[in-house]
């Protein structure tokens, strides 16, 4: 363990810049792997090593799984043709199609439903809304373990919240059951160093952080202070220097901002989840 | 990076037990302590490391969050009152109020309509079900890195999802506001090593691994074999060796076997979720 290792000193400066941050004394490279995160938009086509997939599949299997009951899977999709696919419905994200690899992160309710069956016995606790909430939580405790396992490799990682924007079409392409959705998807490959990605700020813990019980005193100037910091940020990246609270409530304002997402209710209903 | 780390192969191994498991070279100490989790609960009293709460929050926070929304607060519960109040309200989990921290991941939606208010900005996309989704889906990655972050400092940690049991009360015990919701709580503390836990089996890859389109030809055969190696570990433990089929459909079979649980979707419209 490290007394200062100037690797995780600097990833903590970054993920603070000018905030508050922790101090930064008993460290170790697992820390230091989780406070360096980036998410990468840009790989080479250099193939992963052996067995990445499997290796990052006990990772994930090694989180946590409520009640034992791994009410998730995963489709690793190394085919081009239905990577390409994917970046489209993904609304063009071509590193979809960049990386060697994406993995899609099943909520999977189907797996319960076919053990119950041969023994006649009753699961209708998965018509639940909790069901499929456990489901997608523990869907992304084992994404963010597969995560952390290919940092620690120096591979880079990015998540895929937009395969949600066109749920029916993602499903057909990989021939998804009833009973299951795909959460979100992971791309995973070699970062290209010649578009490196950096650490983006996240705000001060004051504006997250809570003591015993919720209170926000200090929650509107972390906020405040937040939104300069990123356009701090943005500013030094050459982007539009357009903050936090700007982009936060363009993304937010109606259903039409949510592109698609608006309609996952009725999506999960077609799809055997009635959400009672 | 070990060719051959005797910890992790030991890891490997209790994690499959007697079932295929993955190849074991090229592994390194992130991935060690990710394949070495157990949930824990039996602690010492000791005090954690000066800082701690700051130190996970700072991993959490390194975690992806979807489009920068930030959707998520934590609460750190040190008050031994809170944490009894809490064990008690979990179904009288003892490590609750034994260990001296429990962390309390909040789907936070009042931040970011607070943000609007000022502003005048509409924020209606929060109403939608996909909001509720990000922020606990989000909430959980977090979490998932304060686990590790914890785990790499040889703290044990375990979920608490019971805690969606009695929703309302730990909502009124931490003061939570409208648009909020306690998604599960994590105990963090030094393992009690008279009473330690051991490594779980999963299935093997076969029951939840697909390749580029959702198979399931080897799932029946997996789970069977998971339902064996199950009961092998119960009965290594002194438990009954009921195995995993009959605990999950036990889990599984009706509203009364969620415990309170069945009730989330009319808790949350309550709390200011309409899920749309």
């Amino acid at each position: 363990m490290a007394l200062e290792d100037p690797e995780y000193s600097a990833a903590l400066q970054e993920r603070y810049a000018a905030q508050p941050r922790p101090g930064k004394i008993c460290w170790n490279d697992t820390i230091t792997t989780l406070l360096s995160h980036r998410s990468v938009r840009a790989y080479l086509p250099h193939a992963l090593p052996d067995a990445t997939i499997e290796r990052l599949v006990a990772a994930a299997q090694s989180a946590s799984s409520s009640s034992n009951l791994n009410l998730w899977s995963v489709i690793a999709v190394t085919d081009p043709g239905i990577r390409a696919e994917l970046a489209r419905l993904a609304g063009d994200q071509r590193h979809i199609a960049e990386a060697p690899l994406i993995l899609l992160w099943v909520a999977d309710l189907a797996r319960a439903h076919k053990i119950g069956e041969p023994e006649g016995a009753p699961t209708d606790a998965l018509d639940y809304l909790d069901s499929f909430l456990t489901a997608s939580i523990d869907a992304g405790l084992a994404a963010q373990n597969a995560v952390i396992a290919a940092e620690s490799l120096r591979l880079g990682t990015v998540y895929i919240g937009a395969l949600r924007n066109k749920p029916e079409e993602v499903a057909a392409l990989v021939d998804l059951p009833h009973q299951t959705l795909i959460v979100f998807g992971l791309v995973v490959g070699w970062p290209d160093p010649a578009r490196s990605a950096s650490i983006k700020p996240r705000p001060a813990q004051a504006a997250i952080l809570h003591r015993d019980r919720y209170t926000n005193d200090a929650e509107a100037a972390a906020v405040a202070d937040y939104d300069a910091t990123l356009k701090d940020f943005q500013q030094g990246q050459g982007l539009p220097a357009s903050g936090w609270i700007t982009s936060l409530l363009a993304r937010l304002a109606n259903a039409a901002s949510l592109n698609g997402r608006d309609r996952l209710r009725n999506v999960l209903a077609a799809r055997g989840f009635p959400l009672r």
